[in-house]
């Protein structure tokens, strides 16, 4: 077993609400560590929608997913979080001393004396299409996300889907690629019917193609990409292309939280709103994992869950010291854990 | 009794969060008229600490009071909030066809469906030092809050207090001021240890002076000060100045409210975590004037606040309309209420 690293507060889930929560236990003397199966911080937000407005933050009329969590990095340096990325915690066990023991996918091991599972819809993988070798063309020619709109400039493109993200896209990347082709199984799309609208007026101007089928086989070599042979109502039909982004969807996956003994529903976790902490005492949870009545998946809630949980938080981990409330605005100690006086 | 302006919810108080309510109930379709004692919006952040740097707003390492709210108010403007200024909601009644009728200290009269409450603490204002005849120098020479720095400088100081407001604004206007006394009854400050140390570092610099007494009387006419009379421990001296700051602490009075047949704890309205409802259905309160188990005085709890609020609020003013739970990073129907998409 790997010499453990030891932290106050292990934060699993490295999305916005759980780098706030570095913040708020920061205040309060806390140090965190934070894991997360992704391979950069940002969560959801970095992953899927990058460049994304997002227009519901309190105080920024609009903000890219990616700004965001850029922002949230530099509220948070002071504190100095150390962070483990492309892992998953896989156990977790309570220490006999109090505190917790994880461990992750690849053997190494924290110690903390509190867990925060801030995983927000779990680990997410996008849902791959059923289309025979199309592992090898994936991170080449085959993308599930857009993390930069460039990357996509002059290219063939196949976008495949009838939701939201495959519309967006579509309308999003079209002004870029050289050609674009849309293809979805039918006619009627579960996306907004504006999208729609501009989509088919974009066909009719003759800037897109849109046809009706299922991708059934790729062509290309050494995960570079030639085209697509697509099932059609009326026969099979090729489409030149060098890039195919499928959305087929996300599916979460709680994955190993749903193994650590807590009381779950539906694989969101409930939490009391004074301490957000789960039915196992010293783990709490926070942002789009947990439940409560009243409980809107809002980033700016997870904010608020953060805020009460590290006062919950600061009482496991120094439970003989008395904290008084401050506010950034007036207390110059605070003030001096944020560096911002001396 | 004038003609009644009907608005869906009535918001009494126009701080950040009750501004960031607009936005929320704005994006269920929910129009709002707000009502503040204040002569603008921002409630304590624009009137007491406008240009304070503020740390906790999430994604915003740091921000002012002013800037806070210039930003919500610009978030909000897509859903055109009306705002009556310069009043205390009075009376409040209960209509016997649903919803309530406000009316104001001038007389006006307001229906709405829904009640708000995001009056912080009240409407507050500062203690008055006793010292006869200080009314008449009030607004003139005598401030009770530092709006804009820049007013004061090249004037000579007189600033009375031991808290952290006479130490901040001691500290941030010695570098502007011509001259800058400041006077407290004691040697001993209920300020931060740091704030205290700076201040008398800059004695001992000859930069400004410290003097223990009490502010009996003020030389001056028509307004314009001249000078004060202070009663120190070894007699009475003079000091001259041309703007005096006295920093009493506030108080905050919670006014009408406390006649609205709300149950009240100390001056706090206690709510559910669910809706933020009061005891009386359709009658919420958000942000620093609520109470439940938890509860933490900060913005950012307010705004979670104001955002389960709405989705309640909404049921009472459409209570046939089916809510669907959107996003505004995916939803073509928000944006369009945004006016960031046609």
């Amino acid at each position: 077993m790997k010499e453990a690293i030891r932290t106050d507060v292990l934060i699993v889930g490295a999305g916005p609400v759980g780098l706030f929560a570095v913040f708020e236990l920061g205040l309060l003397d806390l140090k965190c560590h934070l894991i997360d199966i992704l391979d950069r911080p940002g969560g959801q937000c970095t992953e899927l929608y990058p460049e994304k407005p997002i227009y519901d933050i309190p105080a920024w009329p609009v903000i890219s997913g990616q700004e965001l969590v850029d922002r949230l990095m530099e509220q948070i340096r002071p504190f100095e979080p150390q962070f483990t990325f492309n892992r998953m915690v896989a156990g977790l066990e309570r220490l006999p001393e109090g505190g917790f023991r994880a461990t992750t996918d690849e053997g190494e091991v924290f110690e903390a004396k509190v867990v925060v599972i801030a995983a927000g819809g779990g680990s997410f993988q996008p849902k791959r299409p059923p289309i025979p070798g199309i592992e090898a063309y994936e991170g080449k020619s085959v993308f599930y996300a857009v993390r930069r709109m460039e990357d996509f400039r002059g290219e063939d493109l196949l976008i495949v889907g009838g939701g939201d993200s495959a519309l967006d896209w579509t309308l999003n990347l079209q002004p870029l690629a050289h050609r674009l082709t849309l293809v979805h199984r039918r006619a009627e799309f579960r996306a907004a019917p504006d999208s729609v609208n501009r989509m088919l007026a974009l066909k009719e101007a003759g800037k897109l193609d849109f046809r009706i089928g299922q991708v059934k086989a790729l062509e290309g070599e050494d995960g570079i990409l030639r085209g697509a042979v697509v099932k059609g109502p009326e026969g099979d039909f090729e489409v030149a292309c060098t890039r195919l982004l499928p959305f087929f969807g996300l599916t979460m996956k709680l994955g190993p939280i749903a193994d650590w003994g807590l009381n779950l529903d539906e694989n969101l976790i409930p939490v009391d709103t004074e301490r957000f902490e789960t039915s196992q005492p010293g783990i709490f949870a926070i942002g789009d994992i947990n439940h409560y009545p009243g409980k809107l998946k809002l980033i700016l809630s997870g904010f608020h869950e953060a805020a009460l949980m590290a006062q919950a938080a600061k009482r496991i981990v120094h439970p003989h010291e008395k904290v008084v409330f401050q506010y950034t605005t007036s207390s110059t100690s605070l003030q001096r854990k944020l560096g911002v006086t001396r």
